[in-house]
């Protein structure tokens, strides 16, 4: 028989990102539905298996696997979408019909929200420098902003508290037990636990508290209580709800975002729904330079994840650069600008106070955060404490009115292995702390953000530090890098932590990529930056015990015990790299079923000699394990008459 | 200024491995005087750096930084040495000195050392086979095998016990201190101490034990105590004295080894170059097939680093690859035939024991060990306990006499996450113990193998049984592979686990690479793998405090943040691939020395306003931390007076 995808593998880099099928062979795209709510769709990625064909003629069938998907409509071949149109407003109706939302005019678009004096200089900017900057607007969206209209928080953490389960959290529940109730219950049920893990790890550094299976009311719960967030704007209709919390799956965020030295708008759209084909679960746009305000449009029109953004370097560029003439009031209409677009999380570096600027001056790499060099250069030159933090009330007003959640930034996070965890740090920190505090007294969703570089003993205490003083907020950390001694391998030596930090309780991990500190990351880079930090956060949710985390595990290992090496391919993360991998010693095609790797060769393989014994306990039609315990002698004569060797 | 390592740069693999200034731009081998011993001379490699300009004018000179080099002979431009001839006999007087060992005829090399029935045979099969085989008898090695004469063994470790210390252990010491005995001292006795470590850490779950300096003495008496072994047999005089103990650096091994399937002896020996050029601190060879005597000549004659091999798959091989006409006869000459070529230590599956093999029957990958299905076929065939383990005190009589060290092997390791930490896994550790105090009775040096495949929360139930159980020795992991998930990342997912484990106190980890279950290793694959794991294994030393670890670190991290753009590259693990990463963005050659990098562009850079608050401190002629206390109103005043834009 041959199998549908003996194609042309390749490691490759595509230029476009095309859909489930194109990336991940035998995948398709199913949705599940809702039970309390009944037009919820659930996006999964089913992995369709090959059947086993044991050597006794006995054909097993392998269940197809269920994954997480956040390549959202772009993923299904059946969708017929456009970026110019953008993705359809899925969560439109669900937020209009809690009725506490209105349209309204919105704030005009001006030519310094994309870095232009007037309309006229826009125009002969990129009349100027069309091949770099292509600036679109853009075209497709017709709806007027809408924010709350009665006086209430429109957030998911209000509804929550009010004892609401929103479509959102049913999803979220649903999406997070990857659509499978059933496969868990029989899991859990059955004998011999051992091999398929406690799902509950006594005397775990975090203090596992995930239950076997998710149910809405555990989402509600959870973000009722501040332990987890559902960064959904109500202007970002497009979004698939995803719950960022230290009781669910480990998270991953991907930044893109153009810059001063190079890149489009194009890229950045395509970069998105790159990063999000392979998994990133939120995309931060950290733009910078000309054309932000009609990037960011592009973007969030047509991302399926949340977006997340920094503020301030919009504000900055709003005032050419210099920062001593950044104002709250060009902030606040920056936060406005934006939360009318659709962002769904916003870094805001308000824990950057006055008094913790001294304290970086004697370290090895001073401040390396941009929002916070910006903050401490700010304070410095007016001396004046950080108006992020002096009108913290106003901008949790604001971002309670579109449901924007904070991702409260570490602005004096170490920027090298000597800082870690230094006074200046942890003095922030604190702030955050507080800051969460009145943010979730104005019904703000909120995380906090950490480092950064941390050597891997320094690891556990920012996390222990942050669920202590933040109130037990989820957490959001940059790597961290456990060692500086590896630029190219960043995202190796920030993987690392990155597990760790996952495992003891972070709740979302910002990825890096083999470029981090020498360029800008091309596709290839952006790739193996999602791949590696879904390995992170995996390798983390199988050390939490999250129910869902290790049937996939299995399935693989089984898959290549059995030789089944198109299911070993497909079930990994990167079909494509692996098979191209095997392809380079065994390029054959019949050495994608031949029942031995490279490694022994054809004569021997260990994984064989075990078939063998299993074979032997299949023949006598029992139980292995009884086969087994009942005699050693009778095994050994059967052995010798078998002869044992199938190849030699 | 042009700086010396303007050359192009790029991250392709070379053919040829070079010198060390082929591969490390502006990197010399240096050699350090021992003071016991009067003919030592300790090779590290030397990186020499730039200046720093400070904005003030102000030039800093920056110490060259001293790093580990595992690269030998071959890597210094001085050293005229070729492949056929060897490398010189470093060890030989030292040897010779000790007035225990004798020269002795050897044992005659048999055709089916190699693998055929006859010499004819070997001539018919390899003129048939030329292109994939290409045997060539080592021309070079004139000399006699040594043993030991006076009954009393040979090995370091019985040395250690008499107090003896001996230029091995003398080497060892000035080696893992990277020659730099007044560097720690001052880094110990400086203020600030914070931004430098705490060298001790308390509360380690492994119980951090290293001294601020090693001292010979120190080496000597943890190597009495059998808590780390120098493996160097006295047929091998070409080796490096190293030594592997979890209160040293941890070490990194690289497998080689032709297969069935691929490769030729040529380009083993070349891989080894190779490995050992980017830090594999031993190799072992692992050859199957044909012409195994032959390719491990080549290898050891040319190897500054200890070789490891897997006795019984040559004795396999003997046997034309039939697992039950293996014994004890075939398995004692192929011992005594690897110890006259002088390996350094065996692998012995001793401890898979007949009762402990039902025990993987229900698993969901049986046994991936091909030593371990060996032994475990054998037995069954049989009916009878391991050889090996029956005949554990010849086995250690014979290496006493050459001084190989034992690496205990897990022939149960599990092979995917499913089947971590089972009963199979720990029945074999725990006899493992009881062979290490066997070997040690017998003077007879031990190292102990664990796995293999085991989630995060599972990898420190490792380390503590085997400190326990194995009385201490020395712990040599392959990974631990933290998922299953990701073939194609396996470097990855294993290198997670190896950092975990190094920090908890594994003293050597194997290196797995991106090919993985998947295909043969090329050299692009073990460069990646090799810099992976001395990632892991230097996060490991940071994480236990290791003296002579974070100094690279700060020398990076400093180059980075005063943007001496070479010297970040050439202080890093993979030079070329650092600058090539930073040429994509930035070819331009004035970009390596400006200050800013494509993240923000030349207008804005977190790192120059860093500099900018230091410039200020510099310029009033006081400490930094002082001038900051002085208060903020002077210098917000200086900032407003001085503009504090220099690129806007």
């Amino acid at each position: 028989m041959i199998s549908p995808n003996e194609t042309e593998a390749s490691a490759e880099t595509p230029e476009s990102t095309g859909t489930i099928e194109d990336v991940f062979p035998n995948s398709k795209k199913i949705y599940v539905e809702g039970k309390l709510h009944d037009d919820l769709k659930i996006p999964l990625r089913e992995i369709s298996l090959d059947e086993t064909n044991h050597p006794s003629g006995r054909v097993e069938v392998n269940e197809p696997i269920r994954v997480y998907d956040t390549s959202g409509p772009w993923g299904d071949p059946e969708f017929d979408g456009d970026p110019e149109n953008g993705l359809p407003a899925l969560r439109r109706e669900w937020i209009l019909a809690r009725g506490d939302v209105e349209e309204y005019d919105g704030r005009d678009v001006k030519p310094e929200d994309n870095g232009y004096l007037s309309n006229e200089h826009a125009d002969r900017y990129n009349e100027k420098k069309a091949e770099e900057n292509k600036l679109k607007e853009y075209p497709g969206l017709k709806r007027k902003p809408l924010r709350a209209s009665k006086g209430t928080p429109v957030t998911q953490m209000h509804y929550a508290k009010q004892g609401i389960i929103t479509p959102e959290m049913e999803y979220i529940a649903i999406r997070e037990n990857l659509g499978r109730e059933a496969a868990f219950k029989a899991i859990k049920d059955a004998d011999g636990t051992r091999n398929l893990m406690n799902f509950q790890h006594e005397g775990q550094p975090w203090g596992a508290k995930i239950p076997d299976y998710i149910t809405p009311e555990f989402v509600r719960d959870e973000v009722a209580r501040g332990r987890a967030i559902i960064p959904n704007n109500v202007n970002h209709p497009e979004s698939e709800p995803m719950i960022i919390g230290r009781n669910f799956l480990v998270k991953i965020n991907a930044n893109i975002g153009n810059s001063a030295v190079a890149s489009t708008i194009d890229e950045e759209v395509e970069k998105m729904r790159w990063a999000t084909m392979w998994g990133a679960d939120t995309v931060m746009d950290l733009s910078t330079g000309k054309n932000i305000h009609a990037t960011r449009e592009w973007i969030i029109r047509n991302s399926p994840v949340p977006i997340g953004t920094v503020p301030i370097y919009q504000a900055l560029e709003k005032v050419n650069g210099k920062v001593e003439e950044l104002s709250w009031e060009v902030y606040r209409d920056t936060l406005i600008e934006q939360a009318e677009q659709g962002v769904d999380y916003f870094t805001i570096h308000a824990g950057v106070l006055l008094r913790f600027v001294p304290m970086t001056a004697g370290r090895t790499t001073g401040i390396v955060s941009r929002g916070g060099s910006i903050m401490a250069k700010w304070c410095l030159h007016h001396h004046k404490e950080n108006f992020l933090y002096t009108h913290w009330d106003e901008i949790c007003d604001i971002c309670a009115q579109y449901d924007v959640s904070f991702s409260i930034g570490d602005g004096l996070r170490p920027g090298s292995i000597a800082d870690a965890n230094d006074a200046a740090q942890f003095g922030e920190l604190e702030v955050q702390g507080d800051l969460t505090k009145t943010a979730w007294e104005k019904g703000v969703q909120v995380m906090n953000e950490g480092p950064g570089h941390v050597p891997m003993h320094l690891i556990h205490e920012n996390m222990e530090k942050q669920l202590d003083w933040c109130h037990e907020a989820p957490f959001y950390t940059l790597g961290p890098l456990t060692t500086d001694i590896a630029p190219g391998y960043d995202h190796i030596t920030s993987g690392i932590g990155a597990a760790m930090i996952g495992w003891y309780g972070c709740a979302m991990l910002c990825y890096v990529t083999p470029k981090e500190h020498l360029g800008l990351p091309n596709r290839d880079d952006v790739r193996e930056g999602v791949v590696t930090y879904k390995i992170a956060a995996h390798a983390a949710d199988l050390g939490k015990g999250h129910p869902a985390a290790q049937e996939r595990d299995n399935a693989i290992s089984k898959a290549r015990f059995e030789f089944r090496w198109n299911d070993q391919f497909n079930l990994g993360l990167d079909p494509m790299k692996a098979r191209s991998f095997h392809d380079e010693t065994l390029p054959q095609e019949g050495a994608k079923t031949a029942h031995f790797c490279s490694m022994c060769g054809p004569t021997f393989c260990s994984m064989k000699i075990t078939e063998e014994v299993r074979e032997y306990a299949a023949k006598q039609g029992m139980d292995e394990q009884a086969a087994l315990e009942q005699g050693m002698q009778e095994k050994a004569k059967e052995f010798v008459e078998k002869g044992a060797e199938i190849y030699s």
